[in-house]
């Protein structure tokens, strides 16, 4: 059975700026679901198992919005060169390496098992235009714990042969083809539409997947105003419209009654971020991405400020590091170098902030996700920051900071996604009854 | 005795664009000094023990230019403050505890075992304005086997009072009675004359200073052109010199026969670096720090281009970790977050560039330290990379580059200062024999 409480120091945001926190206090996992935090163990629920954290931080899952687990094998390399560059270079003679189905499970086996060493509990995940290797990888993450959302990337052009869908009829048929290869595969991951970005995809293409994502009621990911030498060659590719954004809105492929994630929009215009909002497209910010390929620092606060949705990606391979910790961490530091060298209009990132943007910012693509409130999946991140050694007394809002700037896997203790222990000790539910029953 | 041979693959600078690999390889160290890498094992040392790390990375030590080890307490808190304000904040009541031995103590041992855990051999460190507590940390560091100058903060004015030296006279007198209680003390660990800055320092306890620098042939370090808020306070306070540069240059503390660490030069003007040059001060650069108190960040290029010395400090607690191969990778990131927003004349720094000024860049204070060139001391990290799990082959580059980006203490499998282990396996050598002898 799916119904447990945890205790320990719980944390999670209320809102964008605001964080909650429960010293020795209870979160009870009612089916699957949070059914509240309490600092008095809750008489409804005695008798549930209990697993008591001691002195940890528990806070809820982690939601990596945009991440691509076909470069994870190149991680860290080739940091020297932009986007364009970068992907004939580094990406696409990597990605063309999936068509094998044996290196794609060495590859992918890697990839699920540091996520799940980190505190990513959700990601919204690319692959590479091959179905066989996609549907493992999607096998793999299922068989791990994760909920996520996985697209099988469709592109027709400006890219290597053999990563080179045939055809914009060929590349639907053969998105279609994967989609109905999901269907009741899978419990917990979903198939999400995933045209690479509009100077890989033909218009012919754009409109096809923008009739699967009718058809099919699919989500969608791409990535949208990342690098001004892309933006230029989009202006080119489509001249007739204003602008990157609104060649996708051209195509149909923001309309929907699934949400779309456009990873970066670093250098989106005034009018693009109305669509965005328009459109209730979530922007996935990839500090550390867009660091490494010098592409820019997307404008957070003033998307946050329009009430557009925003979570936080990894960004892998361009972004070096899966830690949901490191990401929060960058998010701050590139929010200040903005406001320091670029536009002083807009005021760093705080803490609070990027705690929400990694949480309910992000988790709110998979609907209520990222909180401790009532109703929400219990997703749940155990954080053990006692060998971040410290002489004098820490407040849980320090310790929270603390583990921001400093964490990594070894600091994630243990890991519930939707109530399922997939990290740590707890494994294997019940371990402790409730000393309360 | 203190003469063996490490195996593995070796890697150094051979100058600022340039590194060498040899892989599966020797490197001597005889009584403490580097002789020299070999491909095949040189006749005249065999019989020396010989530790075989295998397809492990051995590379030279690493230097951190600028850490305040009091300040490691409070690492990864109260990131949301500029310069000045986080001082007062965060800083001086924090080294305000450090009159307190059994309080120094605690947290000093703490610095010195996570510095231990790292990749760091050498390092310049602030303590506080407290004789005892900064002789403790001597004591620590040296026990632990490293290599270091320790300065004892001089400041006597705009600082809380239980930090503050009562005048120029007393504060002076602190020093030296501070630098004659080191005398034939330790081995290893060196005194380093440290007023804080400008602002904290009267300019008859600058120009005391430089009486204690040439009478004792003494080292100084402080802090040069952080912050703007900072610059203009300098402003002020010294309204008859033309910068914040020359006002060290007024009192004097910049001649000497012993050189010169300067931290951040973030906003330098150009008379101000030709100064740096003159002078031969090294400007520890520090660009984790510089983006957590949205300093900005350093022309580190134009500094290399002019023949400054560069190396990298981790200025906790501003910067939030200790890793060397953290400050080396955001040295690489801020150098391209500042030609993206900034600045497009100053190409950002490579690998190779940041891997020189973590090694022989900082190494440089220490004298013949940093590579694995004849003659330089034997500093040694070796770095164990197989838990960065990759399907594919990698040159010995390409793991050195995912080093940079994503080692962290795991990493580190065993570490030599001087020829004698401080960290891993081999503690105690010989643990085995060449299996050539």
């Amino acid at each position: 059975m799916n119904t447990f409480a945890l205790k320990g120091n719980i944390c999670f945001s209320t809102d964008r700026e605001h964080l909650s926190f429960f010293p020795h206090s209870y979160v009870i996992c009612d089916n699957g679901v949070c059914a509240g935090v309490y600092q008095k163990f809750p008489d409804k629920y005695i008798g549930i198992p209990c697993i008591d954290y001691k002195d940890c931080l528990v806070l809820p899952g982690f939601t990596d919005l945009h991440v691509h687990a076909s470069q994870y094998a190149f991680r860290g390399l080739g940091m020297d060169l932009e986007l364009i560059d970068w992907l004939n270079t580094r990406t696409f003679p990597e990605e063309q390496k999936y068509e094998d189905l044996s290196y794609a499970r060495r590859a992918y086996e890697i990839f699920v098992h540091d996520l799940l060493e980190g505190a990513t509990t959700r990601a919204c995940i690319f692959s590479t235009v091959h179905e066989e290797s996609t549907l493992l990888l999607m096998e793999l993450l299922e068989q791990a714990g994760f909920h996520a959302y996985v697209g099988k990337v469709s592109m027709d052009r400006n890219c290597p042969e053999h990563l080179c869908e045939k055809g914009a009829e060929a590349a639907v048929q053969a998105a279609e083809h994967w989609i109905r290869a999901c269907a009741d595969r899978f419990h917990n991951i979903k198939p999400i539409l995933t045209p690479r970005f509009i100077p890989s995809c033909t218009d012919n293409l754009m409109r096809g997947i923008a009739f699967l994502r009718e058809k099919y009621h699919l989500s969608l990911q791409s990535h949208l105003s990342e690098n001004l030498g892309e933006i230029a060659w989009v202006k080119e590719l489509c001249p007739d419209v204003g602008g990157y954004g609104e060649a996708y809105e051209k195509f149909g492929v923001l309309e929907g009654d699934r949400p779309v994630i456009m990873a970066h929009c670093v250098h989106s215009t005034p009018e693009e971020a109305e669509l965005l909002k328009r459109r209730g497209v979530f922007v996935a910010h990839c500090p550390q991405s867009n660091t490494n390929l010098a592409s820019g620092i997307a404008p957070v606060r003033k998307y946050l400020d329009m009430g557009i949705h925003v979570g936080l990606g990894s960004d892998i391979a361009a972004g070096h590091s899966l830690s949901m910790f490191r990401i929060m961490a960058e998010a701050i530091q590139c929010s200040k170098l903005r406001w320091r060298l670029s536009d002083q209009s807009l005021e760093p990132l705080r803490v609070e902030e990027a705690f929400y943007l990694a949480t309910r910012g992000g988790g709110a693509f998979f609907g209520k996700v990222g909180s401790f409130e009532k109703g929400f999946a219990f997703d749940a991140v155990v954080a053990d920051d006692s060998a971040l050694r410290c002489p004098c007394h820490l407040t849980l809002r320090e310790r929270l900071e603390r583990l921001i700037y400093l964490a990594d896997d070894r600091h994630v203790a243990a890991k519930y996604i939707v109530g399922r222990a997939v990290k740590g000790q707890a494994e294997g539910l019940p371990l402790r009854k409730n000393t309360l029953a």
